[in-house]
């Protein structure tokens, strides 16, 4: 113990000491934002289980569990150097794999960037939620953390280790990620449910859409709540240092994720729809999505509009998805994928001080282009190639007696009496 | 990423930079403390649902979920300004509506308050729960987050624009809202009880009360632990800074909080009652809200005092309320309204240096009567007005069923047998 | 609030002042660290209650509620002067009880080491669970924090005020507690189990293990991602400053966690187990407490590997412990004694720049040794006077129907329809 105090009042005694210290900060507020985005895990957990049926809830949240744990180690060993190591090209990094050795910012930077991958590789389990194999599963989580999201990361925030990223030369705009993460873990998600068809009885067979609503809301709420607390730590913790502008971040952020659920619940209203809890959690995660692109650089009313509309594309988005009998658990593809679209054009649209200038927001659009033609193909062939070849959707057997048994002998809530809901079904498989 | 990385080695080489860098520290340290303080709108959320039956777990938590949603929204548009412009008389604000530029500071702060104000805003929720209309509960939200909270606060907190309030002028002391916050959140919810009347078989036709026991515990103690984590910013980050006493701040709430856990254990031990959860985490927050007025002005043998007491008076101050027939479905009244009380006088009584100074504990006496004269009947306008126009109480149909299924066509736990309980009565509806 | 706004951009003028701001950064951030720390007691309440039966859920939390409680207030009392108290003989402090008056940063280190005392004393609670009575538990809660945690502590971490333990003076590295807090918890544990026997049904009477399912799932997942984001403060915390390590701490953790859920992954696909959600929490668990000792002295790849083999160590621990017929309802044996031996021989064997230094690894293992020495024979004595005095167990029919029912008079889910599980049973009760 005394050994740990030896430190507590050396520094900043002159110039010199004063810089290390500036770097002991900045490292302070990088871990304490980093743990604030894990904590998003645990909130995506809650969200994706909650919105599922019980016989499903063990499997939903193991996912989010090891995704966590496999990405993270994944994208230390690959994605990082990917993502961040020296760009020459333009295209990817080329240095810093498995980095063992360093300066003390390197680890510092390395953590809070783990978080990050680790984000984009869950947002699929939710929207590919009840039928897909664990290991399978896995593997697709694997390759998007230590593939598909750090190269095109690298096109956006590389540079840290020389270089820079094409888009980022053209001056595309995404402070903390509707797009770098958001979108291309959406367009992930989409490209799985496509591969995977719709659940047994979400669709009856002239394709009416049935509503299978999550076994327990209570978790859904509270991890709407964690995903919005762990987002003060996506957005501020951004900046990667502790500055003046913080405040006006966490504002944006926080007025953005009110607005979001606002404006689910005026959508919702205005269609004379019931309003649903999950979709108004969603229309704030909507929102936050939407304002993680430009959240440093637009005032608070323009963040207040973006949430707004981002509350509203959440909830035609969810609509339009069943239209076209995709089924996406928990609306992964429109809140990261349609909001955080809109997010990234939205940076562009309202720049502090250069607001509507049309070169500015095509430089959003093509950012936001350029991250669907490169994800959602790779995903596909990825889940494709999966379906082929280990098979990516379990039995039909083992879908109607949920994955917690079938694949993980341990069920919920073993001492609770279920209703048996929504087992039969006469839908065809899609692929 | 690269332009996100130009600040990190820039500040503090000159005395003026080395000005710059305080401010961000203390950025840092106020968002870190309202990412806290939102958190515990999750505690609220899931104590109350906790606390009420299966049938309206969606509806309690949708109304917090929204309360903070509409809430900060409407303290943006309106509140803040009142609460914090320009004080020339002492009783409003006039300036700083809608803030929408200004210097970083600003938009820091105004996230922390809107974050207290969303906390003002949501005490009544849990009070009122299983019989108030949604609708009709959200304007309330509104007009106290707009209205009846940040016009008392502008008597105490005001000055930051200019002016002081005139209960600050007279040296009543509140450091982080017992009375500002907690209090004023109580009376409201004191009025709100009295205008909706008990739940239906809340008390037998005679007056007896029935005990309805809350649905899911493990929430409830959850979201106790979520709120307490939630004070240490609601607390420590009310010095609005980083100093060297944020430590016996947090001390003192950490001593209060367990000391009232205590107090509320010995209460129901010294009356042979069992000693139950609700009881003993009520206890624990009776603690916190005691501690919030006094928490950076005493010294921790007397903040362990003041959350002992306060424990005690929550658990007497329950039976008071039934021995009433006021039905306050989670005790908001007395862990927020009589031990916000107990915690000013406390202040007062235990100020470090100044003992037992009765003209100081006068003050405190006067300002905590004067949040009662001002928000108690203010709040039983609202609500009789709510009542003769919207509707405040639902239907006896509604309320039975469930407000789940009445108001949000969706149920918290679809796949889980529920037994019917308490729905049958034949008590006399009040008002 | 204008007096709390006075000290903004007072400090930092000069470099007296400027000393000051330094106690100041690292208040805030001890303060911070102690929230994260505090929070862990809420993942323990969460995966402990999941991992029990419903009929125990609110006892199983309302220990973890309580022993935090009095535990803290213990430690405040006497524990603390113990540990951390002048240490001339190097065995035991002796000043510093009951701090009341004292610099700033004395109630900062007190805050945070009270944190630490809470989490050492709350680790028997999950292991003894759903068979001990309530306050025979609370007892034991009190003299682990007030006497057997504090006077071992104080071999290792005292110091602060003088003196230095005999384990430190030999070069013992525990950086933040694998063996000082986990494994002393764990070994009064172990104490407690062998004193209480195995639950009614657990062994059948020819030895049989019969598995007793956890009654939800959902919360030992959020107890688990709770616990890990609680550990980031615990570790980087106990640097007692900001930094520039901080961020290779807090990845270490990271790391170490998530090779943990890992280790046990493949521990279970090893034997062709099912791969079960409470194991791989547990492994990630085990990760956590084996990384502690050395977290702050070893590279990234060392973390890697120390997580992965805890993460196996917490599997095989757990099948040993059932084989001797021992009943750890969660785990805590293996996952905080077993992996905490390992990680203290762990932070010996990669202590970087000085790695499989037998002589350094000799001392850890002394270490480990002694804490068993110390801690288990106490904690014997302890649960065997409560034993036979006020009686430590239950009776069989409390047992049977239920701790929630037959000692607090609530139960955790009143309104769900529960199945019985496991209790009838022909299993002789031990001791």
């Amino acid at each position: 113990m005394k050994s740990r105090l030896v430190g507590i009042a050396v520094f900043a005694v002159s110039p010199l000491a004063q810089a290390a210290s500036d770097e002991a900060l900045n490292t302070a507020w990088l871990v304490l934002a980093s743990v604030l985005v894990f904590f998003m895990q645990a909130g995506f957990a809650l969200l994706e289980s909650g919105m599922s049926r019980a016989k499903n809830a063990v499997n939903v949240m193991m996912k989010n569990y090891m995704d966590g744990c496999v990405g993270g180690i994944t994208f230390w060993l690959f994605g990082f150097g990917l993502m961040f190591g020296s760009n020459i090209t333009g295209w990817f990094g080329m240095s810093h794999f498995a980095p063992h050795d360093g300066e003390p910012w390197d680890f510092t930077f390395l953590l809070f960037q783990m978080m990050f991958a680790a984000t984009a590789a869950t947002i699929a389990s939710g929207a590919m939620a009840e039928r897909t194999r664990y290991s399978a599963y896995l593997i697709g989580a694997v390759v998007i953390s230590g593939f598909i999201y750090p190269v095109f990361g690298s096109w956006v925030w590389s540079g840290i280790y020389g270089g820079q990223g094409w888009l980022a030369a053209l001056g595309f705009i995404d402070f903390a990620g509707s797009t770098v993460v958001h979108s291309i873990g959406a367009w992930c998600a989409l490209a799985g449910i496509l591969v995977l068809g719709p659940r047994l009885g979400r669709f009856a067979a002239d394709g009416t859409p049935r509503s299978i609503p999550g076994h327990n809301l209570s978790l859904v709420a509270l991890g709407g709540f964690i995903l919005w607390v762990g987002w003060f730590g996506f957005n501020a913790g951004s900046s990667l240092e502790m500055n003046v502008s913080l405040g006006l971040i966490a504002l944006n952020t926080h007025l953005a994720a009110s607005a979001g659920a606002l404006g689910a619940f005026l959508a919702q209203r205005s269609t004379s729809s019931p309003v649903l809890l999950t979709t108004t959690v969603n229309g704030s995660l909507g929102g936050l999505v939407g304002i993680t692109a430009g959240c440093a650089t637009m005032s608070p009313l323009f963040a207040l509009l973006t949430g707004l509309v981002a509350g509203g594309v959440v909830v035609f988005g969810m609509r339009l998805l069943e239209r076209w009998q995709l089924d996406d658990v928990v609306g992964a593809v429109p809140v990261h994928g349609f909001a955080g679209v809109w997010g990234t054009v939205a940076a562009g649209l309202f720049f502090s001080g250069d607001l509507f200038n049309w070169s500015r927001v095509g430089v959003q659009l093509l950012g936001a282009g350029v991250a669907f033609i490169w994800a959602f193909p790779l995903a596909l062939m990825l889940y494709l190639l999966l379906a082929k070849t280990l098979g990516l959707r379990t039995s039909t057997q083992h879908e109607q007696r949920g994955l917690d048994y079938a694949e993980h002998a341990e069920v919920g809530y073993p001492e609770f009496n279920l209703a048996v809901t929504f087992d039969s079904n006469d839908l065809p498989r899609r692929v």
